[in-house]
């Protein structure tokens, strides 16, 4: 694999000195290491050693074997930090601390204190308001699709 | 396809009367919808139409068909709301509103009010707390690959 690296990204430079995280899992296509200020014990970053900026630059190709990742390490975080679930998220562009593609793995326990969705959540103010949100989603899918 | 769906499912039965959602997308694996209290207007849920519990769940070969719609909805979430990125979160088990899976696609902007990685975030307490975790999943992975 002819990887490709940015001198000037954090996460490249982990995967070349991988001794300066701690290491979970690592293969070929994907390394995952502790996030060093977690959510809570046991939080950890999955990241593709080439470098993509966000989850929409990866390509198709490795969608199944990255995601396929996800799975084994959302599954060994939930059994090994003997927790009830897991929260697996993506930001893309905002939030995004490292701009080199990051999935965040977190162990979750009922009552951790952690509310449903989090963020304050309001229903939409009108039927037009919606109306508004579903087509231009609707317009921008029909014209990236072509 | 054969779907396996579930009588007892809110999302089993969204699937099979789309008209009571909102949908913004749809093909013959997935289907995707307004979330009906958005953190953000736009805010969208791609679910499978099979019933699938969690992502742990998803088959092997829906994986990369699954997460290419995942990439298209956040294109098409982040340019038809005139975002400047998105939020893509998987809640598994736990804080999971309706368990049938489904990703939440969020259109974000800068200074929207969501600080960073939302949540208090602290370094580990101690490099034994850290070994403790790391050694916990590394364990969790091995034997799960067995």
């Amino acid at each position: 694999m002819s990887a490709s690296r940015s001198e000037a990204c954090l996460f490249c430079r982990i995967d070349r000195d991988a001794k300066s995280v701690r290491v979970v899992f690592e293969d070929q296509l994907s390394l995952a290491f502790l996030d060093h200020r977690p959510v809570f014990p046991g939080h950890c970053l999955l990241i593709p050693k080439e470098h993509f900026e966000t989850l929409n630059d990866l390509p198709d190709d490795l969608i199944e074997p990255f995601f396929k990742n996800v799975q084994s390490l959302a599954q060994a975080v939930e059994s090994g930090m003997e927790a009830h679930g897991t929260f697996v998220a993506m930001n893309n562009k905002v939030s995004q601390s490292v701009p080199h593609f990051h999935v965040h793995i977190v162990p979750r326990r009922r009552k951790d204190g952690l509310r449903g969705f989090f963020w304050p959540r309001y229903p939409y103010q009108s039927d037009e308001a919606a109306d508004l949100a579903q087509s231009a989603i609707r317009r921008a899918l029909s014209r990236l699709s072509k």
